[in-house]
């Protein structure tokens, strides 16, 4: 297998670093009966609209697909022509160089199912009538969106996608692949998104479907040669959406109680500047979108439900051989973090390779459109590395070559960790590196000894350098990732130089070894005889040797010795399995020698095992 | 002044423990030309329908009005008769014995201005021309109704209230009426609320009566001799309202993701809890609400905004006389905690007197009508002590003869505390107590010494022993609250016992210098020779004799010496100005005789000022 070459971008004319693009309109070969759908009929001809950046390598290995959200199109990317006012939607994201690079990917974009901006649609023509479907368009489900998009790559000659990137009801596409079409995914990256809708975000989906209906010119859904459309039933099902896709602090900093001039209180106006960004932004919405596309596709979002449709996560994913990468946006309240961190959980349950980002935003689900540095950077180090050849069953692996990083918390020469915790595994053993830094512990074991791993870290920069080195990481605090392990996941859970620093070691030692079947822990030892004279003699208290701080900024606020250490494994019923003492100068070592461990180690490594 | 008498409550007739009610009906006595609104016209004939419960005593000093929510009206308590299915909508915060004592208190409970339950409103008959008023119903404001609310109160013969209680609207009326009546309040408890809605809360009122506007049947708003009333705009309003009312995590553990076995996918009904639940409660709500009060009263709310009418909070509150109680739920949406803590730092910078707690509860803004337990103790504590009189200056008071109670998180005797902090602050001073217990130090300051004070405290039991000793207190986390109090807002801020389990000691030392103009310290000495010892000898980490605790379970996380401390305050510009090292036995205090505090003291406790 070889890493891909950078190709030229060759099909689109470059004019200054525009990225020219234009669309296409592909009507797919169907059955002869037409497309079953998932529960109600079939579509006897569907033609979709799609754009396409960058060029299919000759081993048709580097096509990537862009899953586009509601109210997003076909165009993601690049300029038609200079006269545009402005690109594609997510053109900081797409193109030559940028996060899904268009030198080395063939990104496809589309317009789905049930749209109304060049793909089949209820506002297309019913081919049985020549009229537009109106209320006769079938009901449509994010499976026969993703369905058509499968046709589509399929009937273009591509065998496989090296990636599928949504975010919003496009990531809910991203995970319906990797699901239906476990041996067309290499890569899913799934962004502020979940396998259901949460009973809060469906409430407020179902009013605007509803405001919508209620509409006096909405009828049955057959308006489109009637004078006088649902556009006010429109707007106010946008205005509810758009509520969602803030959170309160950006309206908070965005909107000022302040009224403009006119407004009119008759009709109950209030003329503030939220009331008059929903009027103008619903409006905007209503001049290019169709009625009954808004309520056939955010029927299929809502309805959406891998679990439901599968009888559990488990169920749905177990065929899956992608890498995943989700990310999710702190403000959300849309997709809350939370469904990405279940969703999580029940990929590595399965044994999957996914890595979990909580990207920090104050932008609420916005910020998937907002949030383009730090999700180039995420979605660009996902995008790195890529093997030719079609997806296979999931396995750890690491092909570092990346060079030595800073940035990592740790104090000690990373080597030294290397080192220590490198003589404590076997060679094929796999592990969670807690508080991993950027990854180059797990690296190196892997090219040393086969170790594969996983990483867990608090650091956005961390996590995007272990992206880059194919370690799989969680993006998170140490004190509240455990709950996405399960029993005995691991080999070793490795904790280096971090123990000192936590509220709740016990739990957090303990928790290791749930998650794993043994333990390695890698701490200062504050019973070390320079730390006894400080406090006897001199009175103050002793500072880990290797932390220059003040104590009122120290963030070791657990100091403990060797001692202490064996006192509290004894309680919790732990056992010490190994010891392995450092001492740093010749007298340490030589207290060491002597079995002076508790009064001469600096720092002390040691293996942990369960008592039975 | 002397305190209320228990009087029997005498009007209502009992029936088990029942408490039997009747509503009436008053037509205010009005200026001649009506009563003029605040931005539109007058109205010419008002109509009040109200319920009272208890009896008014001989000083008539004992009145409580009771503020309704937009939902609800005057049956605020008690039955009508047996044949009832239920009681009052706060019948179990009122009645004989309850939090707003029947026994003490003459409660009064009315519906207001603009609502359709029997008070003047858009459905009552206009006199001028004997139909319902409709489209021609002048546009209220919260200014308005808690005016009406006071011609009724003034016309029953009642010179000013012993308190006014509201949660949600309810609470803005509580806060206008200490705004607009401050010779008539003397404790104002508002619940859920806030000076104005928050953007994000406003967008969703907006969108709400949007939906209701543009209801085929609304018209113009004379639909009353219409066959079709907008039943279904009414019903989307009151929809977008009740998804506002629940948080997302009563959402998920209220409603599945079951559907039911019957739903028409041909309306895009999804059949999912969710849904059935927003359909029944809107149609309920639909068969007792008249579409014009909604949008009314909802102007109404979305419109109040103390900032804006008094071009700001201070100005606002500025003449107030009431003691506040500002309730805020960790949930809440609608009215997020930190609006109620944003109206509280408001109301301290004036010099008020206002306590501030954060209910958790896990019900959003309903959590209002069903944290009964908690709120009837907060309620309670806070309405124990009441002097007959008017309103007077807001001066901070205390009257205890609460006996000793636990449960302060204080180690040692709390008259240690006392006798400690006592020695170093000046008669009359006025002190922040952080950490404060249940009150007992300040209390027993003001005894003392006249020392009036506010306390700090995290424990819910303990904040409710403040109310009731009368002892202003924020519920809050110490590293969290400071930023609610003004420079110089006190004499002495107090930290006792509590400064080595913060993370940032430095950042806490410096906010009560901010906030005060000295502080007193007292805190453990970790450089105390028994310590030493510990770890010189034993090689055990030292654990502060006055906790038993484990060191990994070890709240002090900041363990430090006097001679640590010295160097912090060293660092931070912070005067010593006076020492007091206590030791406990013997020896320790001969130590400290001959100089050496740092090695005999157990505790000590420090006068700080700022270096100039």
């Amino acid at each position: 297998m070889s890493e891909f070459q950078l190709t030229p971008e060759g099909t689109s004319q470059q004019h200054q670093d525009r990225l020219y693009v234009s669309s296409e309109t592909r009507k797919l070969t169907l059955p002869p009966a037409g497309l079953p759908l998932l529960h109600s009929g079939s579509l006897k001809e569907i033609e979709v609209k799609y754009e396409t950046y960058g060029s299919l390598n000759a081993q048709k290995a580097n096509a990537v697909l862009i899953c586009t959200p509601l109210s997003m199109d076909h165009h993601a990317a690049g300029w038609y022509s200079d006269q545009d006012e402005k690109p594609g939607w997510w053109d900081e994201m797409i193109g030559p160089g940028k996060a899904i690079d268009t030198n080395i990917y063939y990104v496809i974009a589309s317009n789905m199912l049930g749209g109304c901006r060049g793909t089949t649609g209820p506002s297309s023509l019913n081919p049985d009538t020549q009229k537009p479907y109106g209320k006769d368009f079938p009901r449509i489900t994010v499976e026969d969106i993703v369905q058509v998009q499968a046709l589509l790559i399929e009937q273009l000659g591509i065998p496989y996608l090296a990636a599928v990137i949504g975010g919003s009801l496009g990531g809910m596409q991203a995970l319906q692949w990797s699901v239906a079409y476990p041996d067309k995914v290499k890569k899913c990256i799934c962004i502020a998104a979940a396998p259901h809708l949460s009973p809060q975000a469906l409430g407020f989906e179902i009013v605007g479907r509803k405001a919508l209906l209620n509409d006096k010119n909405f009828g049955s859904g057959d308006f489109y040669d009637k004078p006088e459309t649902p556009d006010e039933g429109l707007a106010l099902a946008r205005m509810i959406g758009l509520l969602t896709y803030l959170s309160a602090d950006s309206m908070e900093s965005k909107f000022s109680r302040t009224r403009k001039d006119e407004y009119d209180a008759n009709c109950f106006e209030t003329g503030y500047d939220v009331e008059n960004y929903l009027t103008h932004n619903s409006q905007k919405f209503v001049s290019r979108f169709d009625a009954n596309s808004y309520l056939h596709i955010t029927y299929a979002l809502d309805t959406f439900d891998l679990e439901e449709s599968h009888g559990s996560l488990a169920n749905a994913f177990e065929k899956s051989r992608a890498e995943f990468l989700l990310v999710a946006l702190s403000s959300d309240w849309l997709f809350p973090p939370s469904q990405s961190r279940h969703l999580c959980r029940e990929l590595l349950n399965l044994g999957k390779i996914a890595s979990l980002v909580e990207l920090d935003s104050p932008y609420g689900h916005d910020a998937f459109l907002l949030e383009v540095e730090n999700l180039s950077k995420l979605i660009g180090a996902f995008l790195e590395r890529n093997e030719v050849g079609p997806p296979t069953s999931p396995k750890m692996r690491s092909t570092s070559t990346v060079e030595n990083q800073t940035g990592s918390h740790r104090v000690f020469d990373p080597s030294m960790d290397y080192g220590l915790v490198g003589n404590l595994v076997e060679p094929g053993s796999h592990i969670l590196d807690i508080g991993c830094g950027d990854g180059e512990l797990i690296d190196n074991l892997y090219l040393s000894k086969q170790v594969t791993g996983f990483g867990i870290d608090i650091d956005l920069e961390n996590v995007i350098k272990c992206l880059t080195r194919d370690v799989p990481v969680v993006h998170g605090d140490v004190n509240k990732v455990f709950n996405l392990f399960g029993y005995n996941s691991f080999d070793y859970a490795v904790l280096s130089q971090t123990i000192q620093m936590l509220r709740r070691p016990g739990f957090i030692l303990k928790e290791m070894l749930r998650v794993a079947k043994k333990s390695i822990i890698v701490f200062p030892n504050f019973g070390h005889f320079r730390n006894r004279l400080t406090l006897g003699l001199k009175g103050t208290m002793p500072i880990a040797d290797a932390v220059d701080f003040k104590w009122w900024e120290n963030p070791d606020i657990h100091q403990f010795s060797f001692k202490d250490f064996q006192k509290l494994c004894a309680v919790e019923n732990i056992m010490i399995e190994k010891v392995l003492p450092i001492g740093q100068s010749a007298l340490s070592r030589s207290m060491i020698r002597m079995g002076m461990v508790n009064t001469g180690a600096d720092v002390i490594v040691v293996r942990l095992g369960s008592k039975h």
